[in-house]
């Protein structure tokens, strides 16, 4: 069971070059094999199947906080997108005029077709999520080994859409998923470690590239927002801090597991 | 934004005879084009995609309140069919001996070969949930009578998958999706007839048989839960009740907007 | 069993502008979820698989018509396209020359690599049409909804395409078709109001834009297209009247069910 | 534009032996991609893009009487599922009972769970038959090829089909097909013949067994239904005896083109 | 079991033009339902599923060398989208000034989202290849026939890349495929021909125009690379010869089977 | 480019239960997301599209090595599945007979429909493998990651499938590839110690279960088999030693790179 609040966690500037085009890539980040329905399904599909939680409470715990952040993040994502997409086209209540017509030169036409230029849950060729991109083995370390791999790519596909995307709503979406994800990479990394005693954490960061590099990232991590995991409940979940824990493995700083979701956040735009 | 409770909606008794093929069945609910996860997320998109929500912040809120139940849906489906599938083959830690060989007849080989023997968001033929099945046109008129026949396609299929499993596990799940999909199917009704006048209530029930007749769901009928819509939100969304209100189609009791959360449920079955 | 006659419906313009992506964007009309292959097969699965036809004859029959007019559709539609796509790269029989250099920009390279620049049974998006898209639920009420919903759904689409292609050629296909269409969505009203009492065509129209604003679908309907059902069969078929009569929910004229196949059409282009 | 009419294009005797795993290997031939959807939509396509018309004419018309017939045969295919599906569940008003529980050990659950134990346009896996299956490829003598190799793969599924149902309802269904199927792998060699000089027919029959080992397709053959082809339309497409001329490949009768189509049939049944 | 060797069938010129949409065009040589991805599978698993080898090995042998040397084909291709995609962004190692801009563009986001603008095997439109594309029925004249036509089809494609694409890497390996190509049609009707008697050959070219037109498969077929089947093994599969001889049917000259694979070829380019 | 040799990397014995079941779970082996399709796929497109070999040469040769012997795992268990279906229907040269009646009730009725009761590419259910299962980043460490993770979850299935089908057919090929791909893990594992200095190896094994527990597997491990990997190719790759050196990470045996493929290996069966 879930509340839900109507915030964004973080804030969206108005973007200022609204681009079909542009949202057409970012959907990647939310519908693609690495975007954010993804992980959002994975951990919360992973939770409901969890074998063995009296033993292994903190792992369970650990698993379902992600999987509950992970719902802001499909919710920030689409924003973005809606935000993108708003004056692509001319207005006129006259359908004569042609009101659509640059739109049959979107890459993506189910934006304009099938939505009313808005968010949907497919990728950057409009090919829509689907349930194959869950796993969910009922082994926990090869789960755990997933999710590690599963963040990293997803790493890759945020830096490739920054670089593919320079409007300011949609860095300050993808700079704010790059810390938090990164959080997630180094949570699973952590797991992985205290069940099995590898350094997981050594190999990052996956890809080459730190997040310092993307100011909109930077911002938060001198905020120290990469350092914090979050109880995203009233009062359950709340023994991940036995695995989130000791020096984050890019700056050697102490993690620390809040017993509070986040009280940053943004209120929710009127589209 | 969501905050997360480890508690089920409803209590889920133990299966009385543990079936594969039957978990197989019930996955329809879970995956299908009808499933928990079409209704989950056609809300959730059309909340975040909604045009105009300070003139119309009632149906904004309606939307929001039944998209944030509807997780609660996904979840209990999922314990479900963990439940059904516990024990359907017998546990031997020597592979020589072939303890999965019931399996290779199971109609569904995913929930052995792709998970351990758990829920995964795939239909009663192993068919991934995918995200063409979500609707948000823009208009919103059009996505309430989507959401309309939505709900009546999704009620269909929960009387057949009651016909076709009869263990208590799975029928006190049905049971209850019942009575609460009834109150969505009613909450979409109820707001196509404040946005036009039509009074499309009066269609109802769709299929031509009352939830009376399935002894789970009357049991909660009788005790009100049909007239009850709720708002999922510490603070936010709490204005559905403009839409919820009046007499209910079927028995014309009065419907009432709770501004809490059910404190109903039950705790998570430790699997 | 089906009788076919080289004629089309309506008459189509040669195309003042030929373009492939106002080519693929109407796609969408053939082969998209809301497409004419959807309705087309969506009333001809439903007619096959029509339970207890000797109590509801008017209600086969209805449906049974429908279909059949359908059929035209896919065939207006896909000629359209051919039309659209006519002239859009050079012709010349030297391939060294790359006289299909133009079309690696085309947003659909279906139409260039598996096809001859023609009509094929895919979306927008040059997703292929698939079968999940027929609802057939042997639940009379359910398929009434289903097809009323459906046949919106279309409409928005119609409307949408025609607000992004300009083209005459587009234009007189797709103003033909919102009236027949619309015909389409008062039969399944009228099907709904017989059958439950309720009048659902005061919903109309949906979305909320009169066919009376796009030129090439009023000059159908000043001529009564609109008030018509055709008898799309030698002899059968014939009580689909006893629900297709009484006001048009828009204009209030009064429908009336034709025993004749419709005599305007026009003949085939050679392409 | 099409005309309908309510019959069938042969007989079916009701099913002796009700089985929903038999309608479910028989929907191969409705949905699968060398099913009668294939072969309808194939030719429909390619006669709807036929390029250069006038000059070739007689390939126009044999590819249009084809695909008019096909829509017979989706019909048929169609009713044959419906009727073994009759009966295969027990039927009890009161859902208690579980009166569907024997339906969650069919192969297909799809027949009980998206329709009502009927047919649907998916093939023997449950899998939906889709627009990709439909080669139309804007060079004739290619297009041709493609049939006659489509027809040949389509009788080798018939011919297992009838190998796996031993229902005189089905068989009677794929007797008739492997006639009529046969007449159209012919035509396709003779046009290919009339436009090569090759005589492809040569290489039948494709499998190596004769229609005449089926006694149900021999009864036909007997009566001399594969030496015609139809003229399906009231007075178009009348130029096929063009090419549909000559000695049958495999017995050497005369073939012959009916400016009338079939009388024989048989009405619908009333499920 | 296969050795594998670190060359090219044949050498690859460095782009002039490099272009991704070009890449993205290219793709439905690699990964379309014609590809050589279709080829090289089609008869590896007619080859591992062969029936009935020690009486008719050298249909057999044939199938296993065409397979193995398909192999080599979508090594080719994917090289020459790998050459065709180098370059078309540019290069910065500071993600601010947004050096992926232009991709947002491009046809094809997957080259840069879901690989480091590099092959994958897909067609162009960005749909994946999938195994519904191999045909092996257990029945050897159908098999050859599908195979017959398959080569056709992959050959239409390859005229058309070669139309759309005129930059030299894409046309050498263009014009080289057709070549070989050209070799595997004819080797499967001569495979008919020996088990039917029928002259398949007679049928060719399929399309309507000859590899003479295209300069690059010109300069091999003077060379007389399309009179060469090469047995692509050390000591197995070495009957082909009694199917590979006799005259090719385009221009009459010896076919001959050469025991040693081609050491033409040339060194992988270091991307 | 690449010889292929008649011969299978094992020998598989006539299985003792020819099973239509069995082999339907078999092949996820062969086209399940983590089957030997995707093993191939995965590590040949990552060679195809390297960049950098020249510095980075010991893994280039390693993945090229590896997906070259992924070629012969593809072949065996194809034979596998071939010969579990063999003998799986009666055979009756008269139809009327119905021999294919059994496989009506076969899970997989590709099998018997789509093929002549023979290996296809497609998973347990039926769904064919597809294109989008290739990871090829363009991100050495990000690709080294994938392919980690992938043989861990390809090892998970080949587990649950040895403990699926006890025939010693399956079990002779799911031995022998629990061995093989084992050697995989850990050379990916001391891929990715070599590039980052993590001794990934330190996970193993995933699953927590030894492949000493398999009989089949246990025998060619003491016979030392999962210490070699083998150059399989005439003269090329012969530098991926630098990384496959070192102790074993289970056993402590010392790991050696064999500069000839493996001459063990066995005539292929003559199905």
């Amino acid at each position: 069971m879930i509340l839900r609040m109507d915030r964004l966690q973080t804030e969206l500037p108005k973007p200022k070059n609204p681009s079909a085009n542009d949202a057409a890539a970012i959907q990647e980040l939310l519908g693609g094999k690495f975007g954010e329905m993804s992980t959002l399904m994975n951990y919360t599909f992973q939770s409901f199947n969890f074998r063995g939680r009296s033993q292994l409470r903190p792992f369970y715990d650990l698993i379902a906080n992600i999987a509950t952040e992970e719902y802001g993040h499909i919710e920030l994502v689409s924003y973005a997108i809606n935000m993108l997409l708003t004056g692509v086209t001319k207005r006129d209540p006259n359908p004569v005029s042609g009101p659509l017509a640059d739109a049959a030169n979107f890459r993506n036409t189910y934006h304009t077709l099938a939505s009313g230029q808005q968010a949907l849950p497919m990728d950057s060729m409009g090919n829509y999520w689907n349930g194959s991109f869950v796993y969910s083995s009922g082994n926990l370390k090869a789960d755990l080994l997933h999710n590690f791999f599963l963040e990293c790519g997803a790493r890759a596909n945020k830096i490739r859409a920054y670089e593919m995307v320079t409007d300011p709503c949609a860095r300050a979406m993808v700079g704010y998923l790059l810390v938090r994800g990164g959080v997630h990479i180094v949570a699973y990394a952590k797991a992985l470690q205290k069940l099995t005693g590898v350094d997981v954490g050594k190999l990052l960061p996956i890809p080459d590239i730190s997040n310092q590099k993307f100011p909109e990232a930077k911002a938060h991590e001198d905020a120290g927002l990469h350092l914090k995991l979050y109880q995203f409940s009233p009062q359950d979940y709340g023994t991940a801090g036995k695995i989130w824990n000791g020096p984050h493995p890019e700056d050697g700083k102490e993690c620390t597991f809040e017993h509070l979701p986040p009280d940053y956040g943004a209120p929710v735009p009127d589209l």
